[in-house]
């Protein structure tokens, strides 16, 4: 594997899962593999699992990490090309990409999508900035549009828990009091489609996700229709994507509850976390025994080994 | 040692003790304890003695650390159970504390008391939510409360100082400008007790700290009358207990200086740090032959290492 | 080595290049040099290169590391003598020097130059403090007045791209929004001189650097007379040292340009970076093949373990 950017870019998704599997059974089994290899991890949003996880399953390959909170440690990093630099801005992602290089054989990057603007968030500049101006591996910590790591530790959540090859699972939209990102939603569906998982989203009216991204998935406006027979819903909030980064409702309406859950296949509930308990779900959901997500959660230590394994042996 | 949260979850506070004194001379001897384990350090307030020794503890036992600043470096936590989450706080402890379970084999938690409110901070909220939700074994790096690692260095320091079996130990209020947390001084006399020291306590009215810690001790508000014969004094600044978090005098009269030690038996001059020199202390006290501050701090680590030692071999 | 605080502590400058370019060829020869042993790095300011670098250099030569951004981190610092400390600094650098010292094997420092009093900022109080109150090797991180590692760095990739024995090295000021220090200029003169390359400094008038420093070396007001026949230009803003901390001209007429390069002997250009693209220096330039700048940055892992190999070997 050359970068983990995009699920896209992995040639063989499920190769890729058994490796996150195997690794969860023999964590330190490959303790030389990273021996004398530096993980950089920067920082441009805050972080719990990712920052923990991720230096946590390169120590057990037996890497260095350093990290990096960018913007309070460094320095304000200019995007534009051939601009003039005398505003704010005292470096170019160019050479703090290529520096960093110089340091890291591999290079995390958290950078979250600004809402603000759908055009220049797609573009994801500082995920792309590194690709194209490091010259060592990237790895997506969490960018404008994308979360793959947390969607193969979804997968990995998903394989252990199902009961048959192909679950039916609901990615429902929940209620949130801020504008939130859709980069964990598009990588999930990305990975149901690559796992032919049977998807159903359920959203509210406006909360359609990227047409470009879901094409083929049933879209459910009435989200007790879409959890019948459910085996898998995953709540997750995200802000309009036809009416960008606006919240055009929080309605604890489709808040999910116990009674929701009952119209299911007895489905395991999942959340990548952080979640807001009582607004996106239920106490009672979240704290009941068919709850995944602190396995989702364990899952991404094993998901970040496997990328990180794959991409220091560059393999598949 | 199951956890080490307070110094009554010590079962044998003398072999601990030992153990403090065996790593400062074999610091080196116990590499392989640790292996593969990591220590998650979870700070919510300042810290530098604290997070560099037990960093450091971490490492000469061979332990992998993560330190984070939970505040500004991951998400704000809700510690209220069955609350709507629908303010400020993006994450519950529930979550935060099981998630940072998976990742690390112990947890160290510094979370120092508000001083608003005297039952709230009692309550030990964040510490008692790792405790109850964290499924890992956790280390108080001070709690509203307490703070046993610095009282466990504080021990080693008078042992290795001590000229009688039972020396006369002075606990010396002394003023400050700001509100401060009692969590030093209690567990700083919660230990005295422990090891028999003749302990003395002396403050000015208004000052003294929970009769139920200092039960059965002999507090003076004539400092000159508590310091006579005394091997060791140490000086530390506490806010009012009975006025909760109050500052009731700031008064230099209460200031350590030469003059007063004079009262004492030749007697050792020790803080936890940091420390207000010519507020707390005069320089001429702080720079003298008998100030074992340094030494304290010192033996910090080693105090860090006997705990970490205890916990990952689950002894005593 | 006892300490890398200024480029005239090193007795034998020669072989303490010799050292990064031998390292830079056999990176791994010498993990076992400082093993068991912890480098503390205290940040008062932002930093990538060197926070990454030396990082870095201390894991590739076995040591363990623990930075520390101190004022966020840890307590605001003070650093006069015999001062009644009732304000706001919690610590004396007294206490915090002598205390790190009792954790790390060598401690690190960073702390600019405020800009605003010269002999203030000439007094060095930060290091100095570290210097005097601190027990272990100090290694400069960038101080008010001097950038040794960076001119290390600097000389390592001056001999790596040099043609003949004493070449042509142009040191231009380029103008800058912003006040910035003299530290990496004053460096890179020192060591311009200990090399004996033929140095040649061009700046607008009422911008001369410290001229103790700059004794003996031609200084001119043409940047393209200094420009002929160059071998190197390194380009760098500094604000005004007579005027001191002024900025008195930001004129883009002293911006490093490709016509101004075509008077040089193909000269190679250097700069220590961060860089203000446009401002500093025309894209065309910083991006030709004659560029040096990522390699500089390269070349800092291999000047910082070459320090820190020579001071955990007692050596020159």
């Amino acid at each position: 594997m050359k970068n983990f950017v995009n699920i896209d870019d992995v040639d063989d998704y499920k190769s890729l899962l058994k490796e996150v599997m195997d690794l969860k059974i023999k964590t330190l089994a490959h303790k030389e593999i990273g021996l004398n290899k530096t993980l950089g991890l920067i920082f441009f949003n805050s972080s719990l699992r990712t920052r923990l996880s991720t230096v946590k399953a390169a120590k057990m390959l037996g890497m260095e990490t350093i990290s990096m909170n960018f913007d309070s440690e460094g320095w304000k990093l200019e995007f534009e090309e051939k601009t003039i630099m005398s505003k704010n801005s005292a470096e170019h992602v160019k050479e703090a990409a290529k520096v960093i290089s110089t340091y890291c054989d591999v290079i995390g990057i958290r950078a979250f999508a600004g809402l603000k603007n759908k055009i220049e968030d797609e573009r994801e500049t500082i995920l792309n900035s590194f690709l194209k101006y490091g010259s060592v591996p990237i790895v997506n910590m969490e960018s404008s549009c994308a979360h793959p790591l947390q969607s193969l530790a979804d997968a990995a959540t998903i394989e252990e828990n199902k009961k048959h090859l192909r679950p039916k699972v609901v990615l429902s939209w929940a209620p949130h009091p801020k504008s939130l990102p859709h980069a964990v939603a598009n990588s999930f569906v990305r990975m149901c489609k690559k796992n032919k998982y049977n998807l159903v989203i359920t959203n509210p009216k406006g909360y359609d996700l990227d047409p470009k991204i879901t094409q083929g998935v049933e879209i459910l406006n009435d989200q007790e229709k879409a959890f019948k027979n459910a085996d898998f819903v995953y709540a997750k909030n995200w802000s309009s994507y036809s009416n960008y980064g606006k919240v055009l409702t929080k309605s604890a309406k489709w808040m999910i509850n116990k009674n929701k859950m009952k119209l299911t296949n007895n489905a395991k509930f999942m959340h990548c976390l952080p979640v807001r308990r009582n607004v996106v779900v239920e106490d009672n959901v979240l704290d009941s025994k068919n709850s995944l997500v602190i396995e989702q959660a364990n899952n991404r230590t094993y998901a970040a080994m496997a990328v990180l394994k794959k991409i220091l042996q560059n393999e598949g």
